[in-house]
């Protein structure tokens, strides 16, 4: 089976790699040689190809360029392969792809989005979620790409383009516009920012991202995000006005229901806290006291200047006395 | 020296094992007997006080309270003792506290706000900024407190009650109500949320956070929060229309000057990303590698379902190297 991906940045070389290693023989093309390179190098691709033409012999056609990219690439396309892509905006994509007879767009939810920039590795995807465009597709095509997205250690969701935009609209876009909107008020407040602590570090953390890619994913899925930013924004007025007149009933009821929905995100665990001293390889020696523990978070808060930190364990729930005593049999400090 | 701690929560109780651990002789009163006892037994206080008056011999007066409480508690409290609270609100407990002779408001940025509820603990104040009101304080009891905050192992910063109360409606209270103002808006759509990855959970966790407390601090912070709030609706309604119509310069502008302020909160560290395999000990396998590295974060990517996670480890520039040796040496693959 033979696989061309058309796009070999961090994405696309992840994915050639992947598919390597589950049989594919893959073939690549990037504008830049220099990714093609790269792809090569770390195993992404078996050759680099001349051109972005689809040959007779290829199986598979895998769009891994940005978004704007794709879209202006799809019309052109002409090929009885399997085609698929890896955008995170779908509506489009498939719009621009109901002349392909087989086509199940796809986004590979890992990557830039939840772990930042990074080298590319086959084990990219290891338990993402991966949607699939279920809009016109055939079982049999649909089958085939739950196939390959398992066989790359993710977890294939079928969806609707449409119910796809508006879900990682409400998840994933509007989140970002959020942190970023935040951090642009707080900047004008040096002394506030300096007292940032453990909680407004975690809400704005995406306001990292790429701005470039992301200003590309928010015009593509416009609508659903725009929608979502003007409700918040209403929402929020609301708030600010509740919290103006001391409404404390409303207040308390919404920050008690966010606290019910939020709920259902947190897998049930317990959390133990341990106090790190201020040297080298103490969680290292942390290490020592979890063997045989399955460790389902952790969170370090360091100590702003010297004086450690707390290192924050989560685990499942009835294994946490057992943790306490394996860190206090080893000299820890329980908090 | 001799203190009394009048409320023995969590904090009180905490505050009160401090103290005593830097020498003081520590008497607590609470409203309710089990909240005395449970900082008896935890070693929170050397004796429980009959009633809340304040003797003769008291050095030290610590309302820990609800800061509702230390409002109705201030006005009737007659002592030429040091005063102090641990209100998240400074401006309402500075103005209350008028007709004392010796106040120095304080606000201990730990506990519920940055680790959520946990056993009472003297540690609960390792390496957290403290804030001490400059109000009207005579210099020698700010110095004074600035010692006792110290003693604590925590890092006092002087600043204005209405400075205070600006700077924590920015990095606290704001992020607290648009959290849960996006967790309400998602909640809406239960496909939505089943896709919520790693960015949706950073920015929502503190939704998690008791809406009773933070109602309190709302109500109390009205004035600055209800403004900002404000402010942020207004922002929001301009990112909203310029994604509708397309706008990418400014939205692009606006991502980057969020990217660029945060930033400046980031620690100039390297990231490795390690695959985590699906069984427990792994973790603990992981620390054995990482004897004598400083690890200054950790991030932990479970997989919603079966095959394993990547954890990221924040080290020191020019650590990063030796780490990625150490832990491909031990026959982990680096993401």
């Amino acid at each position: 089976m033979k696989a061309l991906v058309l796009g070999t940045g961090l994405i696309g070389a992840s994915l050639g790699a992947g598919l390597r290693g589950a049989g594919w023989s893959v073939t690549g093309w990037d504008p830049s040689p220099s990714a093609m390179e790269g792809a090569l190098g770390m195993g992404g691709l078996d050759e680099a190809a001349a051109d972005a033409v689809v040959g007779d012999d290829i199986d598979l056609v895998v769009l891994a360029s940005p978004v704007a990219n794709i879209l202006a690439v799809l019309p052109a396309l002409r090929t009885g392969a399997l085609v698929t892509d890896v955008a995170g905006v779908k509506g489009s994509v498939v719009e621009a792809a109901a002349h392909l007879p087989r086509f199940v767009g796809g986004h590979p939810m890992a990557g830039r989005e939840s772990s930042g920039p990074g080298a590319a590795s086959a084990a990219m995807f290891q338990g993402a979620t991966w949607i699939l465009t279920s809009d016109g597709a055939a079982e049999g095509d649909l089958r085939q790409m739950e196939g390959i997205v398992e066989s790359l250690g993710a977890v294939p969701v079928r969806m609707t383009a449409a119910a796809h935009d508006a879900a990682v609209a409400a998840v994933s876009h509007v989140p970002q516009v959020l942190a970023s909107a935040l951090v642009n008020l707080v900047a004008k407040d040096e002394g506030a920012l300096a007292l940032a602590a453990g909680g407004f570090r975690d809400v704005t953390r995406i306001a990292l991202s790429e701005p470039g890619w992301w200003t590309d994913i928010l015009t593509e899925n416009r609508a659903e995000v725009s929608a979502l930013i003007g409700a918040l924004s209403k929402d929020l007025a609301v708030w600010a006005d509740r919290i103006a007149s001391g409404d404390s009933h409303s207040v308390a009821d919404g920050l008690a229901s966010a606290r019910q929905a939020r709920l259902g995100l947190t897998a049930p665990v317990a959390t133990v806290n341990v106090l790190l001293e201020d040297h080298p390889g103490e969680i290292a020696r942390i290490g020592q006291a979890l063997t045989g523990v399955d460790v389902r978070d952790l969170q370090l808060r360091h100590a702003t200047r010297g004086g450690g930190g707390v290192l924050s364990l989560s685990v499942l729930p009835g294994q946490q006395d057992g943790l306490i005593q394996a860190l206090e049999a080893d000299g820890f400090r329980i908090v």
